[in-house]
């Protein structure tokens, strides 16, 4: 069986990312900073010769833009797309439109990580109607009760593998290269699932905004090489230990 | 029978527009004006809350990146996309690459308004392996010999209507708003079959670049209002006597 090459990429930084407030599912768009990351995203894999047949990408503006501008550096704006909310970001509940450092000024160090790092504990659920939730977003209409209104990291893994499974693996059983263009905690999900990272290792993993990241997978689809390959592995190492001190 | 509304919306001025340049299947990019018309055309369609549910495209840039700019001014970037070179611009054979106004003074009024504006006189083929040929571009390469080296209006008709009625029309009748964001040309085919018109009558037909036109169709997808209606009427009425007058 011929399996495909799968790329990640985490969207570029948004104009929340550069306030320092969690986001979540509130709709926000990439800042000046984040469109430039994109472009050279779509540089990168051009220059590596890792051209996408197919784009997964979430219902979030930040993703989408990021994919777009990507794949239009990389000259393959015209392949086929698909998108799904459960490659949305972790829905932050109540924590949505809040500062990271306020919040962890008034809850304290050991609550705040609890709900930026702990694989099952999610924060309080947002209230319907309040201005960063999305119970009347349209493109969430069709979910009924089942939209979230909180999640933690399992949430993301319990409606992410389905659609991993179902969408994604077919892609690369028929051997295609496919860019799944996400944000921080769905990219989590499918690396823990894809690497089989414990429910306490996540935690350690950060995945830096705007540079690819290759995964080879055998015909089981297990990663060839643990970890994969950014494409400019540099400078992913200099932004996963700046990720890593967010909220600071 | 739900009949849903199609929005048809050319794309914004690209470089080679802006040139003169005939460019048929060249993939050149939008001009600075190009992108404004672009998203003016999303900010027209949720000024009139004509919101698509669904858009498809043809598989070059200057379409792809109208779509992109103009849903995402809608806030509808989020919904699903179809791709197809079935929607693409006419290709110009071995016109494309070459000034509008040089090749009216080289070869006279008749033979360039033939090329132009006949309905089954296509331009001399394009050589393969010439500098504006796509003989060696992936995304063509499931077409083998089927690649068109040059097109007339009608091999436009004749691509386009299978797609039309394969791809379209099920969005409509499952009464979905569907944006077909294309091409000069490709949208003149589509809208001779949607309005019955002639092969003859199709020559008078320009449709301005930017401004959505929407159509409302009946149970037998035959328009409601002949001719449609453009959301910003004074302007595309401008546009159209400009257009009319390209190459002098």
């Amino acid at each position: 069986m011929a399996i495909g090459t799968l790329v990640l990429l985490r969207h570029g930084e948004s104009v929340w990312n550069a306030q320092n407030l969690f986001t979540g599912w509130v709709d926000v768009a990439l800042s000046d900073k984040g469109v430039a990351e994109a472009i050279r995203g779509g540089v990168l894999m051009r220059e590596a010769g890792l051209l996408p047949d197919i784009v997964h990408t979430s219902l979030q503006r930040r993703a989408i833009t990021t994919a777009n501008l990507a794949l239009d550096s990389a000259d393959r704006h015209w392949i086929p797309v698909k998108r799904d909310w459960r490659l949305n970001e972790r829905h932050y509940g109540a924590l949505q439109g809040k500062n990271k450092k306020e919040t962890l000024a008034q809850y304290g160090e050991e609550q705040f990580m609890l709900w930026r790092r702990s694989y099952d504990t999610p924060p309080p659920p947002i209230d319907k109607g309040s201005e960063f939730s999305q119970d009347t977003d349209p493109r969430y209409a069709h979910l009924g009760d089942a939209a979230p209104l909180t999640e933690c990291l399992k949430d993301v893994v319990v409606r992410l593998v389905p659609y991993w499974e179902t969408e994604i693996v077919p892609d690369l059983q028929a051997g295609k290269t496919v860019l799944v263009a996400a944000h921080g905690n769905s990219l989590r999900a499918l690396v823990k699932h894809l690497e089989g990272i414990s429910d306490e290792a996540i935690a350690g993993l950060n995945i830096p905004t705007g540079i690819p990241l290759r995964y080879d997978l055998d015909d089981s689809l297990k990663p060839l090489t643990l970890g994969g390959q950014y494409l400019d592995p540099a400078a992913a190492a200099a932004a996963i230990s700046a990720v890593a001190n967010q909220g600071r």
